[in-house]
């Protein structure tokens, strides 16, 4: 699931689809989210498309790595090389900053290639990345703070696709009310493990009456946890 | 309310107040609070109580403003003072970084001056400051993203103050559940209105049982709450 806000400033906002999906049917499903620079996302989905090649050179990488594993380093060498170019653009090929933040990106790579099991990377700057485990169960990139403790108190391995989703939603209604970055529309898709195709997706737009009622729900319902919790009493602490 | 944890690394941590109080019967009351560079904060409330000139020279202007606003400016000017201080001792007189941001605090000073009204100043490292209003009826400092959701939810300006401490002790818990920076002990203190004295105060310390059960139950509550929403469903969003 992913926002899709964008801005340069406050006054310069727009909306960019921020997860991008590629299948081949019985053979891979592969979906990357992006947060950071907007151009280094968008370059470097671009070099994974491989749009900036002509086209008898064109060799869609992407569509041909082995296993997720392969898949997670290709991803990363190409952001960093991406992010170590425009680094260079603005602060000069001698600069020590090779690797500005300011063009800096952070990635989620999720998906399954056949044979190999689904999983989930992150997927620094630098290029490296760690993988989803039975511990760290769910990644989260860009501006994560406000929706984690909701997320660290309720997700349940068991839940089911509709509620993850709900959840998801919930968290990110924590950061849009505080926050200017994060807004609707909100995208989503839902893959079943061995599927190879993505079993639904959608987008959750603005003026959305599900996504209203639920906030505004969810409002009432913290207000009514607050107050269902134990009295404190400075007499008697 | 602040917690006690503070941090040079994961593996340097320890535990020093970050609330300050100074107060004179009848005339006033003040509370500050610090986040940030933890040499800095110590450094600003030891000039603010004059421990660092001679006795002769001891003018503690802390308890000499004559007003909240003039109090402001005073701890402003001294806060940046020091940074400056601390800046140009580690960069060099002539650096170009003469608010070096490692050595940087942000701070709270809340209380009431005789005749003036109660009211409370956010103070930036640069020395300025805005003041609560209507609007901004709280303020937080430090690592305040993950606690702020509950806080924007469920803080209603006519809650009780006991009713206020158990909101801002679920708010710490969703930071600490998230973030190692804090932790227990947490300090807490009451000011009434014209009461130019702080009415009560303590510390809830590591292992409080009401804070472990409150923990526990919010929890719960959240798990509750998050069953309780609308259900999604992906076929008919």
């Amino acid at each position: 699931m992913s926002d899709t806000r964008t801005n340069a400033g406050v006054d310069n906002i727009s909306t960019y689809k921020k997860l991008t999906t590629w299948e081949v049917p019985g053979e891979r499903a592969v979906a990357l989210l992006g947060a950071g620079n907007l151009a280094t996302t968008q370059a470097l989905i671009s070099r994974l498309d491989e749009r900036t090649k002509i086209p008898d050179e064109r060799n869609p990488s992407l569509l041909q790595a082995p296993t997720m594993f392969q898949l997670a380093t290709l991803v990363g060498n190409e952001l960093r090389q991406v992010i170590a170019e425009q680094s260079s653009a603005a602060n000069g090929p001698d600069s020590a900053t090779q690797m500005d933040p300011t063009y800096g990106a952070t990635m989620i790579l999720a998906g399954q290639i056949a044979p190999g099991v689904p999983t989930v990377f992150m997927i620094y700057p630098e290029g490296n990345f760690v993988e989803v485990s039975d511990d760290t169960p769910f990644f989260q990139i860009g501006e994560t703070k406000y929706g984690r403790p909701i997320l660290l108190r309720a997700y349940d391995r068991d839940m089911s696709f509709d509620d993850a989703i709900r959840l998801m939603l919930i968290s990110f209604d924590s950061t849009i009310k505080a926050n200017l970055s994060v807004d609707l529309p909100i995208d989503w898709c839902v893959y079943e493990n061995d599927s190879y195709a993505f079993e639904s997706r959608g987008r959750i737009a603005i003026g959305d009456a599900y996504f209203n009622s639920l906030s505004s729900q969810w409002g009432e319902a913290l207000k009514e946890a607050v107050a269902s919790m134990p009295a404190f009493r400075r007499t008697d602490p």
